[in-house]
């Protein structure tokens, strides 16, 4: 009978029951206690079930997964440095691959509101890994054959475990999921600003008509922003790149092999195809989590451009007939229970949701950040569920955008083009030849009497007919340069 | 087949599984769709699992139980003003009344990341409710005999019912989980301040000695801030007890009877046990969600005073040997996977990590709050899911911060009674007699000589022994009033 | 030679400046310092000087006038209980009138980075009172005639003396600059509400299309949030009403006589005609902030609030021909030094940047309220700034946005008109009758075809021309109620 | 009659001084207006300062100088590309050389929260250089000899033009001011890192006592932090140093000649001594400004750090009797009004004070950076001046913070040796002997019995005593590896 995770909180808000079937007795250096017969975890994640009923928030699978990567590697590097033997280093090592592949998951049931180091996790992988590696060596749970903390531990301490765990699945999952996702929104961006390249329309700046764009160049602005948005997610894997692990209690090492970490850390680089490195500093890579604060900041950036970009969209596609009416977005589904017929840009808003989320996420991350005394800093998971959860929602919402949104979105040509020539903001071309003052009274008359600048400009005469085409040609006007013909254009 | 839901995103990393099993035809107005045949959700839940593939983080427990609540109460409304006959809003009420009771919380599949007005949420209801409803008059499922739009959102909207929903489910659970684990927490403390009122300690100001102060008078202000923590929680119920239903789309009440919010308030009111009343101005209701802002803001103030308890409880409690001292907190679990024997401040630790997340949320809420524009705010899920994870950690941790830490702290009296004696602020006392720059001379001399305030009083002889005996009376310097017997004390 | 306040940081970043012009030399506990002659400052705020070059921000005119209310209010105090005589305490209080009026801020040039209790300003205002007090009575500066320590701040410590000076200003200021500024805000949108009611236009959720509503009904929704957003500010003066004075050096009292502060707060709540009462608990007044934390969690809410005003302003003045047009805005000033004639919302920009500041300045007091250990929160400076700048910036850009704004706003009614008859949200009308799905079935064919929900409808015959004219009566759907003449309305 | 800038806000609060000497009839596109005699910002500046009556906070010195440097590269750029003559370009470029160095900080005195594009700057550095160079060549001032649009700003637009002054004033100031300020901190912390090696001392993890660290250990850990916050301002630098100029008004460089940007910019850059280059693309350039938001993430990482390193400081120096007590720090005042003698870490609390402020800043940056809607983002004016405000504070709070605190501290050796026999911890040099569990039992017979690790081991003969003895040495304790002569040390 494990511990189920369920999201309900009201009933049995943390989803932690007591053990009800059988059970088996641990005993630990506070005394003993009894586990569920046939749990892996061990006496210590018992307590930690029984201390922590505060919610129902776990770590995620990647953070499991990069603990099996550990404690794997752990197991390999120690029986090299003749510290193992290799039957222990075998089984550890087999029962880390089932963690590490999903199967004991369900293992995993401390909440993420513990102990700030992660002790109590850490302590959970290395008994769940303990059982099974017994189990496979034929002894019985909690019998210790393979010890949790002589062996599976060895040269570890949860100080320099979690910091490093958080920073493998961070890398990870920035390599596999959310640096692919960026990728597909970007070039879904960069495909509309290519076939959008022809449509000019009205510029906008303080929301009021400024002169024309190209659709084009607009979402090729937005596929730039993404395509920093990688740039900045490769910097935050690099601020991640240095590990804590060789630090052990307090960063200094003690009862670690000095060439137990660059091993250990090497055999996970290979895995996950990522840069990783020992830290230059222990101390500091231990008592702070500052990379994981500068991370977050490259994570919580990336949403503010994803807000940029969803917004645009979402008014760009307001109407459909008394809003900007420039976009038509695919449409995904009914949009209220009571407006017949509406449709909603939900996909633009759901990815609105998600930069809240994030931009919170690294709030509290920068809150955890601070928490750091001496040797070490104790909000290690809550800034580890939170960085974790923010790349994840990245990156299936940045996904979800390009498939469901951006790749489907059509431009409303007609209404774009209606637009510019109504634009006060034609004048602008006319302001090199004729000086901004006499322009400026150009608009000015025109927003009176309601006609267009290129109206007032031929009754006033400011300039001949065939220059101000050219100048007032719209497509000119989203390209760099002055007046036609001048030096500047 | 219905969707789970997972806390493990990497592989399957919204939990959502394509049905597989046998499915029913439905069609809304965007046209047909499979909908697993077992489904008590309709079409346009099944196309928001689809559309919305972001997460595992769903609404919780309490949302959906308020959601039930708004729509059996929008039933019996409904039928009391004549707009659907009995047999429909008898079927209506027993369907939401499973809702309430959390018999159907698998049937609300539907990410948090979504439309961000809820619409998929509030049509989910409409749709379980409505097969439910349908099934108990005997007909099929999805045939829509009680129609989801037409029968259990009469008079509804998303725009209302949402923000209603938030607000029913946080004003209940303030009351029925944060007041009732805030009111036992300020007990235990209360409790404390009184068991460790006769013992005297330093004081510390800047982290520095300063003048004595009695540990039950610590304990005395960690109480009054939870004293003010329940009225601030109050405050924000109040904030949160006006609710937008009534309004229906746009804040018009356009389609809704307009005695239809009153009643349904009344009856929610009744049912939950706390003051609710109809919004007095619906556009202000759907258009923003200021007082969800305010009631986080709230909450984030309650973290920071837990923060503060929690923080000094833990550095009270530092050593054992080579910190403070001057607390003995319960022991609740092993401390280290490499330090035999070490024992943390666990609990005090998951307290502040809580905090940490509340502080964090409220961050997330303040960015929902400014996404209102013209008739409605479009990131309700979210700043729902924040508000009431907050909540709910609140509750959950201040309860265990009583149960696991508080109640079972003892004082390390020894430790308390040593330090006093040796320190410098103990001249504070002598400086209304003798002034303060001579009371500081004594200080200064003390510190370079290792002596004691009291012994180089004497060995100046600034004042007869009587008096400085009198005036260096630890005891009362933990009261006001200044030199014995003088007017001032 | 007093030091000036520069804003401009880099060649003389802090605007400090070694005094070059005549000194006096002053002792103080850690020996010598030389101070300019003609300062009424002392030694400690020239070491303060010294010690904190960091910026060019100073404590505000409303806190400085705090000070000096407190300072007066005790000399009256101390005289009244007998502690000092009556020289004295008038030369004192005649000093603390000039620095309430203003005459002597100059004479307070310590930086907000200082130490977290503030006492470097404390002792700055002692010094200051002190110094012109003793040349009132004829001594010399720096003589101590009227002593800093024994007289000035007797019955005080910084530790009490700062939060109730961060309280009292705060109070004072939101009294009489915040909340007539909000007033003027309420009337001015009020009024437009009542001026606008007639007009009906198109609501948008989501940025769509959906059901009328009229002009006024948005304005009213503002006005409504200011209204909640005054009650939100006098909730922010209750919870900062308690003062920590009375509590000196650590909440116990010492050197206060018991009387003092309850006469000290009633005489300065007089002067300011706010409430405010000695705190319940002076150790939770003086080792925590919550209750400023709160306050600004009010004035982040208000913040919240006036952004909507703002952005939706702006919005719905967007154009003015290729945007939505609704609203024509008073023009302030020209909008672009390269667009000619162009016109922005500059003052609702404005307005939005003062929100994102507030929202900031929140975060900051955020930070500051986790800074309490033990007896003393210290991050009191900074936490008093950025209080005061929010209520300072709230007001001032409350009060600008009515009178160069909303005072001046005038309705684009021909714009709103005309796009009521176009929405397909006018299908909702007709679904109390037809069904949710018919009426979808009107909007989805009117959308395609480019026809109007009316003209669809009429082909359709789903409905009595005269029931369809009731029932798509614009004006009808911006009230409650269901079909006309049903019960509903 | 100039404008003067006050930090007094009650009773004049935003310091604008309507002119009351001699005034100048001036003339925009809205009209006349008077503006001050003397002055030689114009008419635009006038209204701005009318409109904008909000706070006393302007742009720093640093964006004004970056003003000027654009200015000046873009006449000297603008002649050599023939579009304006010798005598216009070298009047500009005196005109900014003067605003460069300082010389008219006085003639900018609008308000930050002004115009979302920082308009209103633009036009007054516009028209202060067309008034001076105006009358360099001999013109009255308002005569436009110089014409502020079409020969100052010629090729520009405010939306280029101020996000390329935040960028170079933030460059410039990291490198001239924060590098700097960090590599004497950096330095100061190495040299006490090099210094304080061979003290061994206490660890702490979780507050609680553990294995022994160098107190050299520590300090190299913070200077490895501060080795980190250099690369984190360099990667910050790098952000920044694609700048927006040459977009012009929407970022299709309309007006602009297409060599203009670049010539301008190396001509900056040069000047600066910094990198910067065009921005690739000129959308994202202008309708974003992602890049501070990146760059403020950076800023507040090393907030976090300078909170770490300030907090440890604080408390390894807590007492000096009843504290940890390991640090003396320098005493630089004295430490409260009422306590006489006592000292306090101020240093330390200033620099916690600004990270708060930088933490705020960068959320309120936050906010600014989601603010962007189609062409443009309108809150950059406070977007700069938080994030310039940030890089100052930090300059001047870690240059102080190693003038004054650092670079002064001595150890408390005494203290440091005294803590280590006592600890518990000491038993976790005995576990890769004897195994976790008998090493927790030594851990907590001591523990109970106030004995010290070594004399229970002793007194239980777990190893034979030279052998204890050499895994019991501190020093041995603070480096890499397992047992002694074990493969792992």
């Amino acid at each position: 009978m494990k511990p189920t995770r369920s999201a309900q909180p009201m009933n049995n808000r943390t989803g932690v029951r007591i053990p009800q079937g059988p059970t088996r007795m641990e005993r630990d250096t506070m005394g003993e206690l009894a586990v569920p017969a046939e749990a892996y975890y061990g006496v210590q994640t018992a307590r930690a079930i029984e201390n922590f009923p505060i919610s129902a928030l776990r770590f995620p699978r990647s953070f499991i997964r990069a603990m099996g990567l550990i404690k794997r590697a752990a197991a390999a590097a120690n029986h090299s440095l003749g510290l193992i033997d290799k039957a222990q280093a075998e089984a550890i090592k087999q029962a880390a691959t089932e963690v590490i592949e999903g199967g004991l998951d369900a293992e995993f049931p401390v909440d993420i509101f513990q102990t700030g180091s992660g002790t109590s996790s850490n302590m959970n992988a290395n008994e769940v890994i303990s059982n099974r590696a017994t189990e496979l060596l034929g002894g019985a749970r909690g019998s210790k054959l393979v010890h949790p903390n002589d062996h599976v531990n060895l040269g570890q301490s949860s100080n320099d475990v979690i910091p490093t765990a958080i920073h493998v699945a961070a890398v990870e999952m920035m390599e596999r999921q959310l640096i692919p996702a960026l990728i597909r929104l970007r070039k879904a961006l960069a495909r509309k600003a290519k076939e959008f390249d022809p449509i000019v329309k009205i510029g906008r700046t303080h929301l009021q008509d400024a002169t024309p764009v190209r659709l084009g160049q607009e979402f090729g602005g937005y596929a730039r922003q993404i395509e920093l948005g990688i740039e900045r997610i490769r910097h935050a894997q690099a601020a991640l790149s240095e590990v804590a692990l060789g630090g052990t209690a307090v960063g200094t090492g003690l009862n670690a092999h000095p060439d137990f970490a660059s091993r250990v850390i090497a055999m996970i680089a290979k895995e996950i195809g990522c840069k990783l490195k020992e830290a230059k500093n222990h101390f500091e890579a231990q008592s702070t989590q500052d990379s994981v604060v500068e991370a977050s900041g490259e994570l919580r950036t990336l949403a503010v451009s994803l807000m940029k970009i969803a917004n645009d969209i979402r008014w760009l596609g307001s109407g459909p007939r008394c809003g900007l009416g420039e976009l038509h977005l695919p449409e995904t589904q009914p949009g209220s229970s009571i407006m017949p017929g509406k449709v909603n840009p939900v996909i633009a808003e759901s990815v609105t949701m998600v930069c809240a989320q994030v931009i919170g996420n690294d709030a509290t991350v920068t809150v955890g950040g601070q928490a750091g005394n001496f040797e070490l800093l104790v909000m290690l998971p809550v800034m580890a569920y939170n960085l974790l959860q923010s790349i994840e929602l990245l990156a299936t919402a940045s996904d979800n955008f390009a498939a469901r949104c951006i790749e489907g979105i059509q431009a409303n040509e007609k209404r774009c083009r209606e637009s510019i020539e109504q634009s006060l903001a034609m004048c602008t071309a006319l302001a090199p030849e004729i000086g901004y003052d006499a322009a400026a009274q150009i608009s000015k008359e025109a927003y009176k009497t309601g006609k267009t600048v290129r109206e007032v400009a031929r009754r006033k005469r400011v300039l001949k007919e065939q220059r101000l085409k050219a100048l007032l040609n719209p497509w000119r006007m989203t390209e760099p340069g002055g007046p036609v013909g001048s030096a500047g254009g």
